[in-house]
């Protein structure tokens, strides 16, 4: 039975709403699934496409059937409900399962959508740029996983956990090797030389549909993007560093810890075209 | 509202007997909480004692409160309802939260208790030892969350998925360095030159109860266990090799892929001590 009617629901679980999920998932078990973060602006979700295409490539890394692309469309659209600023997560997991790391035979993925009210943060956050630290918290490193936006995500959880000061927004994650991967929910961009870097994430990291965008629009405006491993003395002798997520767009970076930077015109242009797609115009 | 009466519950949330947990729940989005896998004896749990230290542990770690230990092991008993043979798993999460990583000011941990069937393995995994393989699946290194049974498993999932032939028991993992950590469920030890090694688990790996179990069971025996970082090398080499974990107790290795080991007295013996222990004797 699928939700129907003008009312929006809260939280879709294979179709019908609900506040719960079986015990037995193994997304609660194992963390064994992946889950998009989409705003939503009108009722409509302008990275959508991103989205689903990552959620795809994700599910066939993870071997889990991916959703039907149409319903789960529709499915958003009932979550969203024309809300004129959301946001909505859609979890995917591999299903319920026993005892036991193998997947049952027969396991059907479960798919749930939730909405969540959009985050209100300082205008400032974007015009004058945010405040960031270096967490203690690394990131392991695992190729087979390196780029997935899966559920396994207590790294990100202990880094966030290590810091409440309001006037710091973002957190940056180093791995094992202490090179600078991401921040705890966003992408890391450099700008030095008139050249933007952003770290490999071929060992670890997610690869977030807005970095993506970010490297196109960069290119479509004649900047070059270098992906390539980032150290701390690297990002921190950058111009200008700025943050991504699908959400925020672009925040630039004002300080990392005592590090000042300034915001090149170049990012402030950047920024303005990201912004106009994450608006859907 | 806590269950009572004579008739076993297969599942527990916070107490009430359930078949879901809440969609918000931290374990689910992000993997952020921990579990034991409990051997059921005549509905007691033998090693108790040491699951309940890891569980107390690993929340401590985490930043987790832990459960209150006489309500937990109530439930336990409730949850295994006198079964002669079962597994009882307990899962314990951050709680409900909102959308972020931040865990909420208020968040309130989640136990989940499941029973299951005991799982029926060949009696010749115990008396003429058990084929395994090497998984192309990593783990990757984080010290701070080496250890500890917490649910971010993907890792152990797909090592898991590598395999369908049942001739295969277990596959051993080992870490972006090349290093054997453990198999996907199971510690591993090997026996060379009268003495123990069994992996260092300080950058990675489930440190078992069971492989805890036996390295003092060994040195009641006399018998040293150097814990150490293992190269596949050195384990291939080994005179015998042996798996362990709380369900299991000690399952003898006769073939790691193509190299065959014999089973040495020792192991034997050990294995009969870890068994009387899992026994409750």
């Amino acid at each position: 039975m699928n939700v129907s009617g003008d009312e929006p629901h809260r939280v879709l679980v294979d179709g019908r709403a609900a506040e719960a999920v079986g015990v037995f998932d193994r997304g609660l078990h194992y963390g064994d699934g992946l889950f998009e973060t989409i705003a939503i602006r009108d009722g409509a979700a302008p990275l959508w496409d991103r989205h689903w295409q990552r959620l795809c490539n994700g599910c066939t890394r993870l071997g889990i059937a991916p959703p039907h692309g149409e319903v789960l469309r529709d499915e958003l659209a009932q979550v969203a409900g024309g809300a004129p600023r959301a946001v909505v997560k859609i979890i995917v997991t591999r299903g319920a399962g026993g005892r036991g790391y193998a997947p049952p035979g027969d396991v059907r993925p479960t798919r749930i959508l939730l909405r969540y009210g959009w985050p209100e943060y300082p205008a400032a956050h974007w015009t004058n740029g945010v405040q960031v630290r270096f967490c203690r918290a690394s990131l392991g490193r695992n190729a087979q996983l390196a780029g997935l936006k899966h559920l396994n995500r207590i790294e990100q959880v202990l880094a966030r956990s290590e810091w409440q000061d309001p006037a710091i927004a973002e957190g940056l994650m180093c791995d094992e090797q202490g090179k600078v991967i991401e921040a705890t929910a966003c992408n890391v961009f450099a700008f030095a030389g008139g050249m933007l870097r952003t770290p490999d994430l071929s060992a670890c990291g997610v690869a977030g549909v807005m970095r993506e965008l970010i490297i196109e629009l960069a290119a479509g405006a004649g900047l070059e993007t270098r992906v390539e491993p980032l150290s701390r003395e690297k990002l921190l002798a950058a111009d200008s560093v700025f943050l991504t997520n699908s959400l925020i767009g672009v925040w630039p970076v004002r300080k990392i810890e005592e590090h000042q930077f300034g915001i090149d015109g170049t990012i402030r242009e950047l920024a303005a075209k990201a912004n106009c797609v994450l608006r859907g115009e």
